[in-house]
């Protein structure tokens, strides 16, 4: 057993060395998944009001808390930039222990734009708790909206991990998207825009592609994709990257679950309602109302199943 | 960067402070999210048999893990419906450090009903738990029913939440749900009223609405969504919380992977059978089956994508 | 209240002993999830390159850190093994502290062959990650496809689930894909057959049944279901466990967002292309192309929602 479990290590080891492995000299110091959704933990709860860990804050001690947590999270989250700026570097001069002038300004500028435009996101993330509240019967309460809605979750770390995107942050802002999406079954691309008074009622399967491009108070519910129907490729065969390929959906939209909508130049029109289980691949005009045709229902004669 | 960190972190401190964001002196003791899911778990240990985190317990000592196990879930849970109580207490005598008379007895009454209706709660999961195995071909033991199925563990949590709900517990029922919604991907609002013998296969994507009423023997597949169609709004254009606005569920109904079924009116009916991907907002007679069309496949006469 | 726990815990105690519970003497040792998912995140990290935990691993270390975690993941296994085939054995000497021959020589069988197994299971990993990277324009490198790719990180779950189902283990196949379904929201039975370079995107609400055989190079969308339509049952009126039910998928298929696909007999013939949320009970040729109709859209003549 020992000699077999010897041979086996050594081949997996060496298996990890093979062309786009991805990993190098530089994969030492990556970002972690780990230490990434720590970081994004704590930023969640630094921005948005509710039960922080199952030590509830009192308001005479809020700014207290909010300065110590969010000193402690800039300061892994400065690290994790810097480590994944250094990954895409290609300085040769850049190592694990020792990174270049360029990585170190860059992670240091970033974190310094992430803080101020903090607050900002944080009023964005409050028209979301609006929204939320006032597009669902079942909320009782803006408190019960924070302390419990997969949706809301989903777009405080979406309007987090789009704004380092934003800032051409390598690994990270994918990360953070898919801890959110594994949490809440909602995936959204950091590359997607979406604009104020957000609303994911229930969430499970919904996908927002990374060129989507979103107005303001939408609601979308569960099992909604908007998502990419072609595949430009180039000269060589190879998919083009980043092109786009997701849909438009202007302001006041609502689509209900199941619906897929898919193609770069597919826009939702003002207003519309897109009904559950639709598929659709091309442009509805503003004030559109867009249903799925109900079959009829047969009778069994027999009780037979 | 001191500078800039005290100040970005003043600005969100305040920005916690917003009409509707439901932040009081009384947050201090509310019931916490990480704290409330920890109780949840035991709770399901405690009634479910199965392996109980990573020490299994012999029948010999089953007695005596229960009782520990109970007691202590039970006092935690305790003070998290007093605290709950407590946020929504209206009486300005009733303060974090000292609760008034009716929050305290109306808690200690709570959880003493909730005590005395455990074992029939356990006997209804029992139910459950057949139905699975009888419902499901890959099924090849009820040991494996309990240990993995995804769909037992969300109703499990589900007739507790509601019981807890039928109590008029706030917040806490709902971040139960929401716990195990983001464990199986499974929604089902508290309030719904769900027979025995429920089985849900595969679950994700599940959603099942606030006042959804379900019969007996009901089996549904994932990605169905039992939800509301349209909201009716007051006199000054706000939504009405809580009326009844989600479908009936007759006994003995199959229901197949991603319906999307909607409406307080629409009534599936008894020992129905509804077909993958069907979109229904009308009732359907008992005995009935819906079923979508099959496309037609046209062939691609090049081999070009 | 004293009384009333003691009563409580007394008859969810004795709640535990019901026909078909699966409780005996030998759950004592029985495989618990727990300590399975431990088991099979240090399983996936040794296989896949890329960070494990929050500690990266240099290239000079790599083999040390492969050796120290496979020893130490194969040690635990082999104990969760050598439980579950206790609890199905049926030898009446066989108990939870001093196992049989069968089960003892049995149980290190299994884990003899899963280790000679992992390099090629490792192989066929190497070709599901270049299918990711290949198949998404959102990919921008094969460590964002390590790090964060749901769908990556169910196949390589399945990978490993399937092949102990192959030798028979009990239980522990189950748990391991449970446990990938809990965290991706993807669904893949460990009985399930599949080919090289398969690629599920996004992927919430995905469920591939227990009998599905899938082909090479296949790419899924998020809410596909290749599913049972029908449910066979024996004599006595009940289900007849394991036999074929799930659909085939040939080679170069693709399978757009929310299509449920079901039956033993429905095959996807080879580079066929099945768009998003059809309906399907029946094969189809190879180069088909299966598309939903759209509906038209109606535009509302007032403002009224």
């Amino acid at each position: 057993m020992e000699a077999l479990l010897a041979r086996v290590a050594e081949d997996l080891a060496k298996g990890w060395d093979f062309p786009g492995s991805g990993v190098s000299e530089k994969s030492a110091s990556l970002a972690c998944q780990d230490v990434v959704k720590d970081v994004l933990k704590n930023l969640v709860a630094i921005v948005v009001p509710g039960c922080h860990g199952d030590k509830p804050v009192s308001p005479e001690y809020r700014l207290a808390h909010v300065s110590g947590a969010l000193s402690q999270a800039i300061e892994i989250l400065a690290t994790q930039i810097l480590a994944a700026f250094q990954y895409s570097c290609e300085n040769g001069d850049c190592v694990p222990d020792v990174a270049c002038e360029s990585c170190i300004h860059g992670a240091e500028r970033v974190v310094q734009d992430f803080l101020t435009a903090l607050p900002g996101i944080q009023d964005l993330i409050k028209t979301d708790i609006a929204a939320a509240y006032e597009g669902d019967p079942a909320a009782r309460s803006t408190m019960e909206v924070v302390q419990s809605y997969p949706g809301l979750y989903a777009i405080i770390v979406h309007r987090i991990a789009h704004f380092l995107r934003s800032k051409d942050v390598p690994l990270i802002p994918r990360i953070m998207a898919e801890s959110a999406h594994s949490q809440t079954g909602i995936d959204i691309h950091p590359g997607a825009a979406i604009g104020a008074g957000f609303f994911i009622d229930h969430g499970t399967g919904v996908v927002i592609g990374e060129t989507c491009v979103i107005g303001n108070h939408v609601k979308i519910y569960q099992g909604v994709t908007l998502g990419a129907l072609s595949f430009q490729k180039d000269e060589t065969g190879r998919l083009v990257k980043g092109i786009k390929r997701h849909p438009n959906v202007e302001d006041h939209v609502v689509i209900y679950a199941g619906a897929t909508i898919l193609g770069g130049d597919t826009t939702i029109g003002e207003a519309s309602v897109i009904g559950g289980n639709v598929w659709l691949t091309h442009s509805v005009p503003p004030h559109s109302t867009v249903y799925n045709q109900q079959p009829k229902p047969k009778i069994r004669t027999s009780t037979a199943s």
